[in-house]
C-alpha cells in the first residue's frame, strides 16, 4: 500500500477554506463557525489562502497572532489546519510598489494590479517576497501540531493567458533554458523548421515569446514556451516548498485543477508530497449526470496516477458555483454521491470551497456549507453534516485500501499541446482532445472498471491494456516503450491522428514510427463534413465513420471493419495487428459513443479485463474497487448511482455494508444519487 | 398641474435637428428648407448640435453671424431655436492640441481625435474651452427672442466604455470623491470587502478604476466608478449649465437616451429645467409591435417620472434609422401612432433627427424629412407634414393636462448596476433587469393603466400600489420607506433576487431586511436549466417556473402558489403578507408572460386600479390619461391603435374626439397605427 | 490573340512552389524530389518564395550558390524556375535590427517580428533592402535561360489589417497623397463631407488613418485610406519590378489571391506582364459542389478580364488545405476538373503549393504532391501525373486559342470597399457584395456563357450585356459610359442600391445620375426582416422579395414585376426602359436564385447571347469556349462535369475529343469529375 503522507491525522478529511481574516471584527461569527463546524463534523479547514494582506499589512511587518489564535482555537476544538502560503494572491503594498512582480500580456502590457494567480514568476522581487513570509510562516507554525499539511499558494497558475507572463525577465529566462536546451541556433532552427517563412534564427535575441502581435504560428516555439511555462512555475512553486521547509517536515501539496490546459501537472508531482485537486463537476447540465461523472471520475483517475497513490479533493461546492453562465443547485442527494465518487477514486478528503458565504465581492454567492441567513438550519448544511457523519464511519476502512486498475489510458499534457495548436485536417482548436479521451474511458466508466491515467513518460509496465487516443505526438522514447510493452503480452489500442510528430512537432518522415507494431501507415487523413457522411462495418453492425478518417495502407494488420462509402470504401477502419506476445489495435476513424462502447466491451471481454464486480450495471451506476492494502484490511466496492431515481444493482454475490456492516442480499437497492460502500 | 417651462412659446413643438452649417455654400437649399419646414407644419429646430468647428474655426475665433442669421431668418418664419451647446464633438484643432481633452480607455489607451461624445470631463482644458464658447454663445443669443430651450451638448456620455474616461486626471478625480465619501480606507476596505482575494488598500494611491487588464471583479469598486461617472459627468454638464445662463434665463435640457445603462439620470433632474429624450424604437423588428410599443412607452414613463412633470421628445425618426443590423421603414400610419404616443405619455414635442439627409459621413442614409431627391413630394413627407397639422390643432388641450398614476415601479440605475455586475445564480449579463422589468410593465400597458417608474430614492407617497422586480440591492432607507408605505396601506409587489446587498453589494447577514414585511426568507436560489423544467399553480392553473427560483421559508406569509415539482415541490413560489394595513407579494419564481397578466389583473381587479377607460382592450391597444389640469380643461384619453390593421374599440361610454370635436359613439372605429384623442 | 508572355517556354506549366532551402541538409530527399517531378509530368518550379534568411543569412551577406545549384540542377532535368522575389517573408536579422520594417496596427502598436506579408511598404529601409536583394538576384539569375518568369513578393498584402501600415511614415506619406489628390483642405473637407460631426480639418496634420481608436465611421477617409493602401502597396511592387529589370528583360508577376478585398488589383495590372492568382476555392464544403465552381469560375474571370487575356492558376492545392476549420480531400478526379476549369477559362498552368510537405511549423499538413512517408505512390500522387499528361497533351492546342465574352459583368473593389463600409438599409457588412455578385452570375455558368468581370473603369464597348448589381458607387465618368452604352443598342441590367454616390461618397442629389437611362428614381429603400415578407410577381409567377427592396417613382420604365404585398403592393420590383438604341433593366428587389435564373434565362433568349455550345446542360455541368486565335487553330469546348456522378450531355452536333482525337457522338458520357475537352 502507498506510504500514509499526513502522519499526524491519517483520517479522511472534512472540511474547507476557511476566512477568518475577512471577519475578524466580528468575534461572534467566528464562535458561531465553530460550532456549526463540530456539528458539521469538520475535522480540517485550509487556513491563509489569500491573506497575504492580512498576514503581511505592511512589507516586513507580519500580524500573524490572529492566525496563531485561530489555530489554537480550532485545535481546541479538535479541527486541524491546512496552511496556505499566501502567494495566490498578491496584497496592493506589493503590486503597487513593485511593478515587476506583475505579469505582462502576450501583448506586452503589463497588467494592473488585481485579480489573483498573476504574479510574475521570474520576478526577483516577488521571489525574495514570497520566501520572507513563507519563512516567517515556517518558523511560526511549522511545527503547530495542529498543522497538518502545507497548502502552497492556490491554484497555481489559474489566470488568462496561459498561466504565463511575458515580461522581459521571464524571456530572458526562457531565451536561457532554449540555449540550455538545445545548445546551438542550428539545432533550435532545425527543431522549429524556422526555414518555413524565412524565420531563422541568427541571434537568441530574436528569440521573442508567442505573441499575437508577432509569430503565434511557430508550433516548436508554442510547445517550447508552454514547457518553459511549467518549468518556470515549478521553480517557483520549488522555491516556496523550499522556505515553508525551513522551519518545518509537514507535508505540502499544490492545489490542481483537473484538466488544466496550461500547466503540465505531472511534472509538479515529484515535487507534491500528496497531490490535490479543486472539483467543480457541471452537474445536472446535461439532460442526465452520467457524462459529468464520467468527467470527474477521469480528473480523480489523473490526480490519483501521478503518484500512483491517495490524493486530497481540496475543493467542492456543496450546493452550487456562482461563476458558470447558469448555476443549479446540487439536487438533494448529488452532495454525497459527488463526494463518495472521489473517496471511492482514491481520496482521502471531501473539502469545501467554501466554508461560509463572504459579505462581499466576486464570490459572496458561492455555494458554503454556511450561508448569509440561518445558518446551520438549511438543507445544504444538513446534507454536508449527514456527509460528514459517513465519512468518519468508513474513514478507517478507507485507509487502509488503493485503487490497482489494469488499464491504462494516455493522457499527456504535451499532446494536447501541440494536439490543438495543429493545422492539420481540422483547425487545432476542433481537434478536442478532452472530450475524445473522455469518450474512450466512459464504456469503463460504465462496466465498473478503473482505469489509471498517465501521461507518456510514465511506466507502462503491469497494466494488460493500454488506450492512447489521438496520440499525435510521440515524445522520445515512447515509441520504444509501446514496442515492449506490446511484444511482452500488453494490448494496446491507438486511433487516427496518432504518431505524427515527435517531440518538437517535426514529422516523422519516410516511415511511421510503429508502423511493425500496428501493421500499417496512414495514406490520407480526410476530413469529412456534414454532406460527406460515412459509415464502417464492424462485427456485423454498421456504425458511423466521421470528423477524422484516416485511409491506411496495410502491412500487415488485419481489416476488423472497413469503411462503407465514399472513394475509401472497403478500406480499412479499424485494425489488428500481432507483435510479439501482444496485440496492437488501430481505430482510423471517429466514430460514436456506441461504437466505443461495443468495440471495448469485446476487448474487456476477450482479454479478461476485471470489473469491479462482475455484473450488467444499470445505466448511470459504476462501481468503483479499492483493494486491501494492509494486514487484515478489508476490499471495498463503491457503488453509486448518478440517477436521481432508484435503481437495484444485482450483485454477484452478497456483500456487507461498510456503514453499518449489515450481510446486504444479492440485489442492492439504491436511492437516487446515493453511494453505497460494500465489502 | 406642472408649470410651464418653455414659457416663450407654450405650444407643442414639432420639428427637429438642423444643420445648415453642412450647406452654407448652398443658399439654395436653405431656403427651400425654409418653403418645406412651413408646409410641414414646424415650429422649432434644433440648431448648432455638431457645430463647434463652424462655430469656432480657430481656437478664440468665433463665428456666430451664419447661425444668428439662420436663427434670424427662421424666426422671420415663425420658426423657433432650441440652441445647442457644441460639445457633442469636438473639432480637431482641439483635439489635437490639447490631448488631455481626449478619453483614455479602461485599458490605459489615450484616444485619437475622431468620434463624438467623448470628452474627458474632468480635463480643466475642455472646460476651460467649452466655458469660453457656451459663454459666448449665452451672450450672442441668450435674449434672441426666438431661443427658447438650450440644449446642452448632445447624448451625454453616449459612447463606448460606460461614458467614462479612465485618464490619470479622472482617476485622480475618483480618489478625491471617495477620500469625501468613505472618510477613512477602513471604511472604503470594508464596504467593498477588499479582505477577499487579499485586496485590501493601504493608501488611497493605490486604488485604479476597474479594468480588464486590473481589477475588474470588484464590485464595490465597479458600482462606485460607476457612480462617479455620473458625478463627474453631471459635473460637467452643470458646468455648461452655469456658462449658458451667465447672459441668460431660458430653460436647459440635455437629451437623453432613455434606458441608457451608463449615466443615472434621475441624478441629472435637479438641473435640467425639462427632461428630454431622444427615442429610437425598433419599429417591425418583431412580429407585432406590441412590445416594442411597451419598451417605448416605459422610456416615456420613466422620462416623465424623473420630474413628474411633461417632457420633450427631442428625437425620433420620421421614417428609417441608419445604425441597425437591418433598418426597416416605419409602415404607413406608425409615425403617427408613435408620435402621439409620445405625446400621451407627456411628451410636449416630437422632434426629429433629422431635419435633410447630410450629404456625406456616417449617417447620411438616417431617416429625415427631407431626402436626397425630390424632397416634400414624398411617403414620408406628407406623414410628417399631416403629424404637424393634428399636433397644432391638439396643442392647446394638451397643454393643460398632466399624467397622474395610481401605481409606480421601481427602476433604479445603482440596482441595475450592481444586478449586472453580480455572479450569482446566473452571470450577471445573463440577468436581463430591463427585460424583467418590462415583463412586469406589460399588463398595465395591456389594461391602459398608466405607471410611474421612479427609482429607490423617489418618494412612494401617494401611490395604490408598487412593484419591485429584481430588487437586488435595497438602498439606504429603501428598506423603511417600503415598511412605511406598506404599514400605511400600500401594495408591495416584489420579486425572487430581491432584497440581498446594501448600497455598497455587501450582502445582508443574520436578517433579510423586509422579511417582516414580506414574511418569509430565502434559504435557496436554484437557476434551473432546460433539463429541470419546473411549474408552480396558481390559482387553479399551471404556469413555467424558469430562470431564477427561490426556495423560500415563510415566516407568517402566506402561499399563494406552490412548485409542483423537483426537490422544492409545494414549497411556495408566490407569497402574500399582511403587515399593518397593506400587504406585501412576493414572486419567488420567473414564470410565462401569462403569469404576469393573470397575476396583475387580479391585482388591478382586487385593489381597484383604475383603466384609463374600463373596457376590454383590444389586443395591441392601449389607452393614456391625460387629466385635466387647469381650470376648464378637458381629460384626454389617446387611444393608441399599434396593429396594423383596423379595430374597434368598445367605450365605455360616447366621447368626443379632439381635433374634429364629433362626438363619438361607444364603438370607436381606428385605423391600422393610429391614434384617436377623445375627451 | 493574346501576345505570348513567356517566350522561354510557351508550354502549359505544370508544378509549384518549392521549398529545397527546407531541405539542404538532405541532398537525397532533393534528388528523389528529381525523380518524382519527373514522373509527375512538372516543368516549372517557384523557387525561392519566402528564402530570403536563406538567400542572405546575414544583413549583406548573400548566398546564392544552393539556388544556382538548384535552378541548373532542374534545368537539367528540363524543368523550369519560375524565380521569388523573397519579399514575401523578412529574416529576423531584418525585422529585429530595423524596427521600421514591421507594420503598425490600426491602434497604433508596432508588430513584433514575425508572421509574412507584413512588411512597411513605406520604410525607407524596407525598400533599400529589397533594391539590394532582388538586383542581386537579378544579376545572378536575370538571364539564366531556366529563369522563365520574376514571381515578386507571394500574395501581396496577404495579412491581417487590410493590407496597411498604420505606422508614422505610412501616414505622412498618406497626407502628402491627399495633398495631392485634393489641393486644398477646402476640397479634401466637402469630400468627406467632415462638417458632419463637426470634424473639419484645419490642417493636415490632423488627418489620422482610420482607426478604432479614433475615427472610424469617415466613410471618405476610409475609402481614401484603402486607395492610398493600393498605391503604396503597388509603389513598393513598381519598386521590385524596377529591381529585377535591371539585368533582365524576364517577365513579372505578383500572385494574386481572387476575391481578396484588400487590393484594387485590377490597379496593378499595368504593372504586371501575366496575371496570376492562387486558388483555393473550398471544394465538397457544400451538398454539391456548383456554387463552389461558380466562386472559382468568377476568380478565374476576373483575373483574365484585368488584362483580357491568359493568366496563370499560380497555387492551387493537389488535395486538401489544413487552414479551414475543416479541411477535407478533394474526391477522385475533383483535382482533374478543377484543374481544367482553370484552363479552360484562360488560364496557361496548373501549380500548386506545395510540391513537397515541409516538415514542420504551419503548413506541414497541407495538400502536397509528395508527402511525408511513402512518396510516390499515393492516389493523390498519381491524380497529379496523370494531370501532367492531360496537360501536356492538350499544351499547344490551348496555347492559340482564347475566351471571348459577350457579356461582362461590374465588379469593383472600390464599390465593394464603399458598399461594405455603409450604413444603410443594412450595416455594410450585411450588404454581401460578392455573394449578390455570384448570385447574378450564375445563370450563366449554368448556360456555358463565359462572363468578363471588369471594374468601372473597364472600356465597356464590344458587351452585348453588360450587369452591374448593386453598384452603390458611380465612379467619375461612369453614368456616361453606361449612358453611351446603352444609346449605342447595349442591353444594362442593374439593382437596388445602385447609384447612391459619387466617388468620394456624397450622395448624389436633386436627380439620380442614370434616371434618364433607368426612367426611374427611387423614393424609398426598405430592408424587410423576416416579419414582413413579401413577393412579387414576374411573366406570371411568385418570387421573394427580401433583404433590399427598392420602392421607386417610374418617370418612363416599363413595369415588368410587382410586388404583391405591404405598402408598396403594386410598385415596380423590376422595369424595363428604352434608352436610345438600347434597354436597360431596374431589379428593384432583392429575390431567390430561381428569379435570377429566370430572369437572365429570358434575357438571354430575346438578346440572343450565345452559349459555348447551344444545348440544355445537366445540372452542375457548364462549359467553357476557348476561341481560335492563331491560324490552324481550333476552337476548344472545355465540358466540365462538377457532379460526382456520371452525365450524359446532348451535344448540338458531333465534336471531337482534343485528347484522343476521336469523333465523339452526340451524346457525350461524362464520368464524376471529370473534364473533356471538344473541337
Amino acid at each position: 500500500m502507498s506510504e500514509i503522507v499526513i502522519k499526524k491525522y491519517p483520517k479522511l478529511l472534512h472540511g474547507g477554506d476557511y476566512n477568518p481574516d475577512q471577519w475578524l471584527d466580528c468575534p461572534e461569527i467566528l464562535e458561531e463557525d465553530i460550532r456549526l463546524m463540530k456539528k458539521a463534523g469538520v475535522n480540517a479547514v485550509s487556513l491563509g489562502i489569500f491573506a497575504w494582506a492580512a498576514l503581511e499589512p505592511e512589507e516586513g511587518v507580519y500580524a500573524f497572532d490572529w492566525l496563531e489564535k485561530m489555530i489554537d482555537r480550532l485545535y481546541s476544538e479538535g479541527i486541524y489546519t491546512v496552511l496556505a502560503t499566501p502567494t495566490g494572491a498578491m496584497p496592493n503594498w506589493l503590486t503597487e510598489k513593485y511593478e515587476e512582480v506583475r505579469q505582462v500580456t502576450p501583448e506586452g502590457v503589463r497588467h494592473l494590479p488585481g485579480k489573483r494567480h498573476n504574479y510574475c514568476p521570474t520576478s526577483p522581487i516577488m521571489r525574495e517576497k514570497t520566501k520572507a513570509i513563507d519563512t516567517a510562516l515556517s518558523k511560526r507554525f511549522g511545527r503547530h501540531p495542529a498543522v497538518i499539511l502545507w497548502h502552497i499558494s492556490n491554484e497555481i497558475g489559474g489566470n488568462d493567458h496561459q498561466s504565463a507572463c511575458w515580461c522581459p525577465k521571464c524571456q530572458a529566462a526562457f531565451r536561457q533554458w532554449l540555449r540550455e536546451k538545445y545548445g546551438t541556433l542550428e539545432n533550435l532552427n532545425h527543431a522549429w523548421w524556422t526555414a518555413f517563412w524565412s524565420h531563422t534564427y541568427t541571434s537568441w535575441e530574436q528569440i521573442h515569446a508567442p505573441s499575437p502581435a508577432g509569430e503565434p504560428w511557430l508550433h516548436g516555439l508554442n510547445l517550447d514556451w508552454r514547457r518553459f511555462t511549467t518549468v518556470q512555475m515549478r521553480d517557483f512553486y520549488r522555491e516556496e516548498v523550499k522556505a515553508v521547509r525551513t522551519y518545518s517536515t509537514v507535508p505540502v501539496t499544490a492545489n490542481m485543477m483537473g484538466f488544466f490546459k496550461d500547466l503540465d501537472y505531472p511534472k509538479f508531482a515529484d515535487d507534491i508530497d500528496i497531490i490535490s485537486w479543486d472539483a467543480y463537476p457541471e452537474w445536472h447540465s446535461e439532460a442526465d449526470d452520467v457524462n459529468i461523472a464520467v468527467w470527474a471520475a477521469a480528473n480523480h483517475n489523473i490526480m490519483r496516477s501521478m503518484k500512483k497513490a491517495p490524493f486530497l479533493m481540496m475543493e467542492s461546492t456543496p450546493s452550487v458555483t456562482n461563476w458558470k453562465k447558469n448555476n443549479i443547485q446540487k439536487r438533494p442527494g448529488m452532495h454525497e454521491v459527488s463526494s463518495m465518487q472521489a473517496i471511492a477514486l482514491g481520496s482521502l478528503s471531501v473539502q469545501y470551497f467554501q466554508w461560509r458565504k463572504s459579505r462581499g465581492s466576486m464570490e459572496k454567492f458561492h455555494g458554503a456549507v454556511v450561508g448569509h441567513i440561518d445558518h446551520g438550519n438549511t438543507r445544504v448544511f444538513k446534507e454536508v453534516a449527514a456527509l460528514g457523519e459517513h465519512l468518519a464511519s468508513v474513514s478507517d476502512a478507507v485507509y487502509h485500501t488503493c485503487n490497482k486498475p489494469e488499464v491504462a489510458m494516455i493522457f499527456d499534457w504535451e499532446n494536447w499541446w501541440a494536439l490543438e495548436d495543429c493545422a492539420g485536417p481540422k483547425r487545432g482548436s476542433e481537434m478536442h482532445y478532452v472530450e475524445t479521451f473522455l469518450s474512450h474511458y466512459k464504456p469503463f466508466w460504465m462496466m465498473g472498471i478503473d482505469v489509471d491515467m498517465v501521461d507518456m513518460d510514465a511506466d507502462l509496465d503491469g497494466y494488460k491494456l493500454i488506450i492512447a487516443p489521438m496520440n499525435y505526438m510521440y515524445k522520445d522514447g515512447y515509441a520504444r516503450k509501446v514496442r515492449e510493452f506490446v511484444q511482452k503480452g500488453g494490448i494496446y489500442v491507438t486511433t487516427y491522428w496518432s504518431g505524427l510528430v515527435d517531440e518538437t512537432d517535426l514529422c516523422f518522415i519516410d516511415q511511421a514510427p510503429l508502423q511493425d507494431v500496428l501493421g500499417l501507415w496512414v495514406e490520407e487523413t480526410d476530413s469529412p463534413n456534414e454532406f460527406y457522411e460515412n459509415e464502417f462495418e464492424y462485427d456485423g453492425q454498421r456504425y458511423p465513420a466521421k470528423d477524422i478518417c484516416d485511409i491506411v495502407r496495410t502491412t500487415g494488420a488485419q481489416k476488423l471493419a472497413s469503411y462503407c462509402g465514399d472513394y475509401y470504401e472497403g478500406r480499412a477502419a479499424l485494425t489488428k495487428n500481432s507483435f510479439g506476445d501482444g496485440t496492437a489495435y488501430y481505430i482510423a476513424s471517429g466514430s460514436s459513443e456506441e461504437f466505443c462502447i461495443d468495440f471495448y466491451t469485446e476487448l474487456i471481454r476477450k482479454y479478461e479485463i476485471h470489473q469491479a464486480i462482475p455484473t450488467e450495471l444499470p445505466y448511470g451506476v459504476t462501481v468503483s474497487k479499492r483493494e486491501a492494502a494492509a494486514p487484515g484490511a478489508k476490499t471495498l466496492y463503491f457503488v453509486q448511482n448518478f440517477n436521481p431515481y432508484e435503481v437495484t444493482v444485482m450483485l454477484d454475490h452478497p456483500y456487507h455494508c461498510l456503514e453499518t456492516d449489515e450481510m446486504l442480499g444479492e440485489f442492492l437497492e439504491m436511492k437516487g444519487y446515493s453511494c453505497t460502500v460494500l465489502y
